[in-house]
């Protein structure tokens, strides 16, 4: 039979299905079927830890959002995520005429939607009010009910006692006004704050970088998202995303992991991190090779595209690319897609960043 | 400032976004929201219609889908659909503990996210039997509580009343058994069923070409979505759907074109539809110029490629792209994509299809 | 057989070729030659008048090009281009040890490689010298080696003799500096210089877009390419071009609309030329809708994506794309990506704009 | 400045521009420019030898091809290739009367071209005859005139005493006939063919799957390509080549490995080789994750992808992808798009593929 495969754009196929066809039915076949195939964003090791890759902000219908937990399941795990957070809002769920189920109901339906499958889905929770407290996610909850209280305070301290890690969310939302209030400041103090949403959806909080170096708080990134990451990002997008480098892929590893800061934020093409840290994600991800005279081939193993500048000229390390450069002289790179304080972004001495492999 | 983006595949790029960009928040800017940017499906006109694209089977979670009756409003704008059914099943809620609202409330919610949006919302629902009657469609419905009643001849006759078209779905689900059976060859006789559903999802059920062409039913071609487009069929793949050719873009229009069974089905590159109509949408979409001596450049202006068979020899005309061939002699070309009957493919003489432009 | 189809990027497939599959020789099928398949790039027409795609600057081996003249023939027909013009210099032949003809072999080559294909072949040459006058192509001429003389000035007369059209390339190469000397004065006041090249591969010279429209003289872009497209632009990157709208595609017709000015240079996204035509080929690639309420739906019906501006936001358009957008109020939009002046951009009326279709 | 990127495709960007951009000249920067840009193709390590991309048999204007020597070189390199033979034919110099040079011209200038860069140049040439002899490549050879003889015996004597390797061309071309003549018989016999260009272009010869194993001939897979191979598989296609498993990146290893038919041919998803190594290559590819019941996740992580067939149902594991599937019971796999012998597909133990990693 001459009935060839017209489909243009097969990123991907699938699976197994028995290959029925006949007058009948004609089953299309395996390769149509996507929902068991998974892109991977490819992010190297760092100091052996692999890197986690989490969405710690998402909502269903359980407050604000237009689906079903295990929507938000499906979607990171073909997205290549490793761990998904659903964080409906406590206070808000405009859905509450006809969506029923208690505040942990949304989490117990996400659980059941990744057994078998690779994917760690982390409960949590969204408090939600004004500023200047704002919004926090509570992660690694075990009762959402117990937070459902007047005191936005009491609801922090009781995730605290469930173990919690705190996130304070999108600081500049939604008033373009990024502020670090007293009430978070004594929080902080108090080790009750332990991290924050440097990026959320499409935007990001620039002063919220010095936040994180002064008070030791994790970078995190997250989509926040209400209707479908497709919709948003589109499919082939690495949606926005932070990077948990963790001893394994485990929900204990990824909490150890947020609670010891080893995080950065990911979205369109930026980072932002410790410069520690980040320094050491943009060495592994460059693999440098000598090609003889004063020629090198620089192979970028990662998802992540590299922009820089070294004195007047601005060099690029494309994903998944090799490119062949003359070996700078002396000098520092500036890595203009890396963020590592507020207005600060990564330096690199030459030398340490191309050292040959 | 040299923030370049390093996004890869930027396939569409989005509205207005005031540019906001200081420290206290950073948009990342127009470009990246893309839920206001439709892809389109381009199809030629046909004797002056317009061809409507339509998914006229989808489940929200009113029934047993897992999104919001919004969320099939705006994948299928954004896939470059005109149209859209929510049907969801009046037997079948397996969510009806968390899920209220009576079997109007999914296509109100729909209706009011199409408000402003070039895209109709056709509103129906699925009559859910076992076989041998099976699953149906009513489509232009005007109040689906009046069908929920036992006996589904009652259903479809009150559907009937209410103006519906009455669409038998995947006649070979789920047992890989294609039967015309007495009680569809009665509703058949009585006007009852208007079209039969010959591509769901990932199968087309072949039986079905036949019963289509012999008793003058309607080509039609849906998704059957339960959980996301993008999920089961990629963001960039032509979903399954409906080609009607209509006098405008409007619902009643496209009710005429549906009874008028003015259709073909489209999934996967491969087209369902009678004779006729196939063989002008064929040569619609391949534009011919003569280039010098026996050569042809054939233009094809659809996104969808032809494949198709000379004597021995396969030519293909992929979507969007011209192709430069040696101009074929007396003959026939079989077209490998387009099914015309059960068994059959469409045939076109080389002289008709490659007259110069 | 279940040898199925693995290729990811099929973007295009081809002819066709006998299927010949037994033992002895197992063809791999007609989608896998690709060189007769050609993109297409699509503009849309201007008052009746075709877009015709040019690249008017290339070489080959019998300059200083890496290629044989039916390469860049065969590329400039698959990349969508109308018309390629072969310049190779005149007075610079570095493989003139081991690639012998006269200064007309490379066209009648290309010529020969175009017959009984879409593409004109413009005969042309370039005029090298040192600045002041710098490089200049001499495009439709008839015999190239009466051009070889001492004295440039007399190959640009000889050329005009010939009916040649005279483009000024590159203004601002080598050495970073656009100078409008004195020579090139006196020749435009003698009508002996028709165009500037203010494309040339990887720039473009903003102060050339005001000489254009001061001095009456075609807008003109090219790639002046002497290894591959695909190596330097991408296979599918729209590579440099001029867009001259002509009555027709043939030769004349090109050459009639080049006289006329009737052109834009393309690349990267970006446009140069007069604001009168490049504001009609924004309009004529716009297309409007009302959907409802203050929201209108805008097609992009070209391959050219357009950004605007309108007061503080920024709308982006992409090729081929529908973008959903409240209707501006009252104002001007700022078309960012598209030159009509030194340091100007095309300015339009948003009503004037976005008037629906 | 609003001046934002419209190009759509970018898959790579380029190296370094020094960023000009004043009313002189706008560079486009340094992403424009891709000729230094490099894709790879990922295939993994097979018992620690590193996989050369090799492709050993091409074509420029010193005999049938349409390009330079460095053309070839910068293709393959672009290409994620890590060798490349330029083999011009001895006999057939069809550009003669304008092209001069020696038989050993070319791969001088494409020694040239390839200094400091990551790529080899193998010095070949090709023995042009009728069949039954044909047409075979001697590699690595020191001096091509001297095999400009009239007795091709003594050519391959000739080639033989400077070390040479012998690849015996594309037997099936051009009569579509593959037959294993008394000629090569001897040759073979004698040492004097090492190995078959099983995939050639566009067609493969399934008779010579087996004559590679009976005789223990290196299996090799080729372009042979004359004019460029963007035009002809397009720039993102992964070319014909051959994949060499050698001890490191060199001359010599890859010499070594050819010699000791360490390969296999790779052409548009389709694999030939001997079964040991091409299981080998197939297990090395696919690395398997046990997620929890009987499901496992398996990441392929190169690019190509595998299709296989257990019982009735078809498997497709994509390139670059992980697939979700449930852990086969005891059978085998047949490999359908690897080849191990005439008729013969890979077939494979399900839990011998499919232990955890």
């Amino acid at each position: 039979m001459k009935n060839l495969l017209l489909a243009t754009f097969i990123t991907s196929s699938i699976v197994a299905t028995a290959q029925v066809q006949n007058k009948d039915v004609h089953k299309f076949g395996a390769y149509i079927n996507r929902s068991e195939v998974r892109h991977e964003v490819r992010i190297p090791k760092i100091d052996g830890m692999v890197p986690l890759k989490c969405d710690l902000h998402s909502h269903t219908v359980f407050s604000d959002g237009a689906v079903m937990p295990s929507i938000r399941v499906k979607e990171a795990w073909q997205h290549g995520l490793d761990a998904i957070a659903i964080t409906d809002h406590i206070e808000y769920r405009p859905h509450k005429k006809f969506v029923l189920g208690d505040l942990n109901e949304a989490n117990k339906l996400a659980q059941k939607a990744a057994k078998d499958r690779g994917i760690i889905v982390v409960e949590g929770t969204e408090i939600t009010r004004r500023k200047p407290l704002g919004h926090l996610n509570a992660l690694f909850i075990k009762d959402a009910t117990k937070m459902d209280v007047k005191d936005p305070l009491e609801a922090i301290d009781e995730a605290i006692s469930q173990g919690a890690f705190i996130l304070w969310n999108h600081p500049g939302w939604p008033d373009d006004e990024s502020k670090l209030y007293s009430v978070h400041k004594k929080l902080i103090k108090e080790s009750k704050i332990h991290g924050i949403e440097v990026f959320n959806q499409y935007e990001y909080y620039p002063a919220s970088f010095d936040w994180c170096n002064d008070y030791n708080l994790a970078y995190v990134g997250n989509s926040d998202i209400h209707t479908l990451t497709s919709i948003n990002f589109g499919m082939d997008a690495i949606r926005p995303m932070t990077i948990a480098f963790a001893t394994e892929k485990s929900s204990d590893a990824l909490k150890e992991a947020l609670f010891a800061k080893r995080t950065v934020a990911l979205f369109n093409g930026e980072i932002a991190g410790r410069e520690e840290l980040v320094k050491k994600l943009v060495k592994a991800s460059l693999c440098v090779t000598n090609v003889g005279g004063d020629k090198i081939e620089v192979y970028n193993n990662s998802d992540i595209s590299y922009n820089m500048t070294f004195d007047d000229t601005v060099y690029i390390f494309p994903a998944s690319k090799t490119v062949r450069i003359t070996m700078p002289k002396k000098g520092s790179f500036v890595v203009n897609n890396c963020h590592v304080g507020t207005g600060d972004k990564l330096e690199v001495d030459a030398e340490e960043l191309f050292s040959i492999d």
